[in-house]
């Protein structure tokens, strides 16, 4: 179950203290051209420790091309790329070792698995992402042939939310921000997070331009829904909307409706899709994330021998959750 | 694409106005009683007409086996449902027959498929939903055998929210509230809507109580993505929320982490998931459905020739959108 | 697991003594004409009871079409299809209802559900190929829109073989035989097996004619393995062959390849797939059943008490395994 | 289209001349000890060049396990490997290198893909088996655990059969042939093909001992199916057989039907499969190859550019299809 998509389809493998993390990307068609700085540069997007704000690993991502490729070029046949860790050594854990943190996968990986990897977050580390990146990095370029952007921002930190969004001024942005004004008082809220050993949660505000009508299958593979599935399976995401979303809900008919003009929709509350099905107009969803578990802070929480209750736990290092436009 | 699920995976077919719709149900194990007054009951809950305030079509959904089951038990071999259409004849839609009515499917149907069937939504109508509402009491039977229990409840309508969730009381309700105070309020913001020609939408809360420790597959099957994905595929949907979803963004990790005690989780603002695996603990989530499209008011629209354009649209009937826990 | 196909997906249901068998054809493009004759006459063809060699069982199948059609045109949802079974009685099978017939499913369904439907073969019956058989008609009306035509023709029956193979001859024979000249040999054989209260197996040739070069996909959706999983899951099927098959591997490498001019492929061993890809030549398969399992004579056997060992079995009627075209 | 399988599912990558080859195995359960020895083993047998018959190229592969697996022991998570090609050199195809050569994939691969890869088979080599090698070896080590062995041998090459099957002498045999007797006799057919610049074909028996009851599912996913489909998508395969295959089509009934005493079944024509289902006796299936196609003799052909005709070509050097168990 590592595998999303159906034709253009890929998987990925890597535990984030392993040798190595990576992705097979099936259904390319022949004929791209693999644009591998691009690739190099999206991953480099979504590195941590790009700033004094987020997690302090290093992480010098460097994504290699096993398969799939001819002189720069798709084959058909499946991209494998991989991205070796370069350092494998874990952070000393020792002191939560057979603790489970709070809110955190290891609970739940011990409890269906059985086994524990003291190394870190393992499988469920936010690291897997960059494999999902190098993988979208190729969809990028299918899309791009199609004149399909896809651009993010950051719209809210620690229950902040930004005025305006600006795509351009995101990519830019220290912490992918799309609003000037407001980017400050975000980063603010992160270092005064920090500085008391705790973490923000934030959201994240996705676009798609140029996607034609008819994309999405109804009614079990509905553009919709298969971008839920997709945010929701990010590490932290824990809501998303479509287009208006929650506000819809509360708006009458006859203001949610978008009414149509011969130039196009007049709003676009519906988010580009309707019955399932993108109707033309720009794609929107955003997706909510949760703050990071791991703080520096006493916890209650029990150990997986269940034998010791009421143990206190402090993660070892402090986490906050701004790392780019696909990834917590 | 009409399918969902793996292991239990259901496929189902028909429109509004066709013969039949129904289902075929994959994967139920051999030897599980087929209880059909239940499944029946289920599909009474679904049933528009109930009350004076929802849509008034009255569908007297009678719902048949037609395989899989030998003896009142099933066989292990797929079990096929049908409900025969009552009445075939489609309302009066002369007036709409060749203009999109505005945040309706008939426009991306018909620019997909290029065939509009002028007889009401087809595929796209909520009738769509009694045949994942039968297969879905197929999996309640199931989950029945485990001590799963699913539940749901309205927690908003129009922007107004419940104050307590009781999910027994919801079971009675008309409009399946939750909140037995509240509902009262609930129904005037409905049938001040309905007065107006105008529709409102709102909020599901859905519950499963003594699910496992485990389900839900890391990185792609995530139990919280599939949901996600379940929930947003139902007609109107906009907006999903996992446990304390969009409050959680909201939280410091220091106040969003579930701390555990010997007794359990202290909170449950996870939402009974962790890493996408359920932690035992009961799996909440929202699910947001914007008001219904169809209202009885004048909205600017264009029809599918794109000859004519700055056409009003005035849908036939007036609904409202509370037809009870898994639709729309 | 009762789908096949991805792009073109169906899905079956229906025992042979329940109330209805059918089918959920999914992914049929709109706009296609659904030539419902065309799809009654398929079934025509596979039905038993056309002559005196087969099973005496006359099924009167009468395909009915649930949903996907309007006026007479597909609509791009999925095609729901059933066929009721208008004598549900089962025929006395008192006298073998608690033994194991040889060679019979019956032995391995009992095992794997612990269920035993003593009307009959239930799903393992060969009256789940009338669904198929429906589905394919689909199927059928597109590739017409291709100009790719599917023939098939008995070519051997209880050893004999046939030594030309006429497909157009095949269409009236009564045994569906593509040699007028060895028809009656073929015939006798069957006669003579019956006479016996005995059974033969036969093998089948299928061509395509017109299919376009680019056909299957590399390397775990190659167009032969996907062809041999078809034919391989009809109800008796003992081994598939691609264009020369066996033959092939008893070749030298001069011998077996292909050799290209400019007006084509000089020879078609390979059957019209390379590297699991058409390649624009006939595509031709075998598929070889075994005889019918069951007999009217004595065999040994045990009941599924597995408390009685070394009884005898005879099966209530004769059969003979030469049903048409795409089923036994 | 490049994975396998459902609940245990690989998915591979990688060309004959690119970086590397490997694959990803996901559904791995947790728990299991992962003896790269053994993974290791199954390559070497796999590899070309063990002896003077077979392909002259050296490939010493050696896997590396990148993921999944932490001291030793499966951790639920996916297991990747890779196998860097070591000599990405291709030889000197200069003479063929715009000839599609006669019977190659390098025919339909062009037309499908657009590209030619003139370094050599690319994804349609017989090098991609070697990623299903370590795959294969993975699931070798969880059938262990429930003691299901599965053998192979070479039971005909060139058309000559061999009398007995003795999967342990196969093990030790130079060409994996079963038959210690028939062995020099195989070896010179080989020989002496080899000396005429030729090829040829032959045939595998496969065996499966230790299956439990019920492995297999109605009616897409019969055993039987799924084995035709495998054994199917291995390069050169043309035909497979289930049981006695076509053998058991020429026999009567009563003569196929495997009868039923107290101690089990009284033969296997069935092949340990009934109904798609496994009834608990040894599954077999025999495989058949063509002649490997290329060969170093003058042979019609035309070039890609379809602006030369009636070209012929020698392949380069010559092969023979004899590479163990799971590989042609």
């Amino acid at each position: 179950m590592n595998s999303f998509g159906v034709k253009f389809r890929f998987t990925t493998f890597g535990e984030s203290h392993g040798k190595a993390i990576g992705c097979i990307v099936d259904g390319v068609p022949a004929g791209l051209k693999i644009d591998e700085e691009f690739i190099q540069s999206e991953l480099d997007k979504r590195r941590p420790g790009q700033n004094s704000l987020t997690t302090a690993r290093k992480e010098a991502d460097r994504v290699e091309i096993l398969s799939g490729v001819f002189e720069g070029v798709s084959t058909g046949t499946p991209i494998a790329m991989v991205i070796f860790n370069r350092d494998q050594k874990s952070r000393d854990y020792s002191n939560i070792k057979d603790i489970f943190r709070p809110s955190h996968a290891d609970f739940t990986y011990w409890h269906k698995y059985g086994i524990r990897d003291y190394r870190g977050g393992g499988r469920s580390s936010a690291r897997e992402t960059a494999s999902r990146v190098a993988a979208g990095a190729i969809a990028k370029l299918i899309l791009r042939e199609f004149n399909i952007e896809i651009e993010s921002a950051i719209i809210e930190i620690g229950g902040a939310e930004v005025d305006n969004v600006d795509f351009e001024y995101a990519k830019e942005s220290i912490i992918r921000c799309g609003d000037r004004e407001k980017e400050q008082e975000l980063i603010k809220i992160i270092e005064s997070a920090k500085a008391k050993h705790d973490s923000v949660g934030g959201a994240i505000l996705v676009r798609a331009k140029g996607v034609p009508i008819g994309l999405g299958e109804p009614v079990y593979y509905k553009l919709d829904s298969k971008i839920a599935d997709a945010l929701m399976s990010i590490n932290g995401a824990k809501a998303v909307e479509i287009g208006a979303g929650i506000e819809s809900a509360r708006l009458k008919g006859s203001q949610n409706n978008d009414q149509i003009s011969k130039n196009g929709f007049l709003t676009n509350n519906s988010g580009g899709i309707l019955g399932g099905i993108s109707n033309g107009d720009e794609i929107t969803a955003k997706v909510w994330f949760k703050p990071t578990p791991s703080i520096f802070q006493e916890q209650q929480s029990i150990d997986f021998t269940a034998m010791r209750f009421n143990l206190t736990c402090k993660d070892a290092t402090t986490h906050v959750c701004i790392r780019g436009s696909t990834v917590c």
